[in-house]
């Protein structure tokens, strides 16, 4: 499968409902009042949404501390990275990282080129910094997908620099920002910039667990964003997706409890992981964790458990991990105690 | 006012609610039991839709009896438009016409062409057919906004011959299909041809009473769609539009009232303008009425009927329409009593 959740496609393996750790979405769900909301207003179903979209952008600029001016809006955060990679003629891309990068990049017949990560999915910085040039849009995600590691702010300030010295362009995927806990923002740490030669994109998808909504959002510098806003479609954004975005980021009290919630259950599966010596679980700070395989393909593994009801992502499909690493996601203890349970089994 | 629909801008001319003319949707609101089937399916919000939406194509292609290799589905009609007009160099563009045909146009630096109706919006097939040629994408909306005329079978036949003999492409931009009265289905008429050379567009956004849940869909030839789909972005459509288009086109009794109902409203209307010396109103097949205005201008007329709660469209941004004309949409009869009793008013 190309991407996780695909639930369809396995019902031959288990007959009843599966446990699904492929698809990396916070476990609690959305916000307990999004239900209500979308029920209350659905008579705004039957007139066009707000052309502007300016209630969602401005509860955009409150959450995220940054100007109006700076926030573009899209349907999915692909919508956004869709256009932010044609604003240089070359992708450069970390390998592995999420397929939807190269796949846009080659819909637009950009010339594509692979960086690899050096061993446990360090960045050499020196190295990358040697393949930009004016050209460049660079892609990263922090966290990366799969791999779930995140850059040191001096490492992401680094490349920054060389990227603005030279014109290129970076592409932030911070899809997974809110699970993580790192000691910098890089909303704030590029304000200084005005967001130049860099596009921060963010989304409601995994955190806030509205993957079927469709609600997407990046910050970039004020030109870049009139530019896109101009050429964007009218009503990109259905107005489910725009009501949830003027709610779901005043839930302080869900915020901090799915941070604390996944933090707890992250390092609860990685320290039982620890106790596993066939495979290899790397560090993570999000809310899904890669695993190398020691001894079996991910095929045996996949099927073992599928079998027992649990779904976890195969990694061949992301290049450079071959058959051999699998993603789980971070979910609710009761399930995070049964996957453990079962790959102690094999 | 670039569209219908925006209220928000007019909170100062009267108090309470306005009755809304402006806008062209269905005015029994989407299907009734839409709303249960959104909220029973919330929890779906949670996962990535179908990447492949075979559901709702399926759905679609039982409604539409057009295979489901010639079914396109688009976040919106603009998405399927957008994609359809890069067919081919230069747009040609009946005059008046919805915007949104050059601004996409204009996006893509595409050379556009103008075609002026004739009196009473006529079209002059054999004048239109010298202005086709192999780098003509000619868009026709049938019916057309803002002026409701529809093209005669035998009209739509020779433009397409015409179309398909020089290898020119047509889009068919019918989002108002259900409200007519037309002795053809286009789907149909198209079908053996294999739709080469011509997309189809419809939508459930007018009709269906949905425009804030994003569904466009088109029939087109089967490497079109294929050429298109795989370039899409990856889960282009939110669940709930997904959801609806798996229902809607099943309500059959609502189809049938919203075509019976709109159609009586529209000839009371129709009738009710006749006896109004100071205006003319075209013939209309459609759930709108283009109001030429034979003595007053459209500000004045505007600002005279949102005082008194209701909200028409002027016409001035259409091009060549200047500011002798409104264009009212068919709403319940209590409404559209009270706005004939205005209108005789002036």
């Amino acid at each position: 499968m190309k991407h996780g959740g695909d639930l369809l496609s396995y019902k031959d393996l288990y007959e009843g409902e599966f446990i699904d750790f492929s698809s990396n979405i916070n476990p609690l769900g959305p916000p307990k009042a999004l239900k209500e909301i979308i029920y209350e207003n659905y008579h705004l179903v039957e007139a066009y949404p707000d052309i502007k979209y300016r209630k969602l952008k401005k509860s955009l600029s409150e959450y995220l501390k940054a100007p109006i001016k700076n926030i573009l809006v899209g349907n999915g955060s692909m919508e956004i990275i869709d256009s932010l990679i044609s604003k240089r003629n070359k992708l450069l891309v970390m390998t592995p990282a999420f397929s939807e990068y190269t796949i846009r990049a080659r819909v637009k017949n950009m010339e594509i080129e692979e960086f690899h990560y050096e061993k446990d999915f360090k960045v050499d910085i020196k190295k990358l910094k040697g393949k930009i040039n004016s050209d460049t849009i660079l892609v990263l995600a922090n966290p990366n997908n799969p791999t779930a590691n995140t850059l040191k702010k001096e490492e992401l300030l680094k490349i920054y620099k060389k990227i603005k010295e030279v014109n290129g362009y970076l592409v932030l995927d911070e899809a997974f920002y809110e699970f993580t806990n790192t000691d910098y923002d890089s909303v704030e740490l590029f304000k200084e910039y005005n967001y130049e030669n860099i596009g921060i994109i963010r989304a409601a998808t995994k955190f806030f667990a509205i993957p079927a909504l469709r609600l997407g959002y990046a910050i970039v510098d004020e030109k870049t964003k009139e530019n896109i806003w101009t050429k964007s479609l009218s009503w990109n954004i259905n107005i489910f997706a725009d009501l949830a975005g003027r709610f779901i980021f005043k839930d302080k009290k869900y915020i901090k409890e799915s941070r604390e919630y996944v933090k707890r259950e992250r390092e609860y599966l990685l320290n039982k992981l620890e106790e596993i010596d066939w495979l290899k679980a790397y560090p993570s700070e999000t809310n899904f964790i890669l695993i190398k395989l020691l001894k079996y393909n991910e095929e045996e593994i996949f099927t073992f458990l599928a079998k027992r009801g649990i779904l976890i992502r195969k990694c061949s499909s992301f290049k450079s991990l071959e058959d051999n690493h699998i993603r789980i996601a971070v979910k609710f203890r009761e399930d995070n105690e049964k996957l453990i349970k079962y790959l102690k089994e094999i």
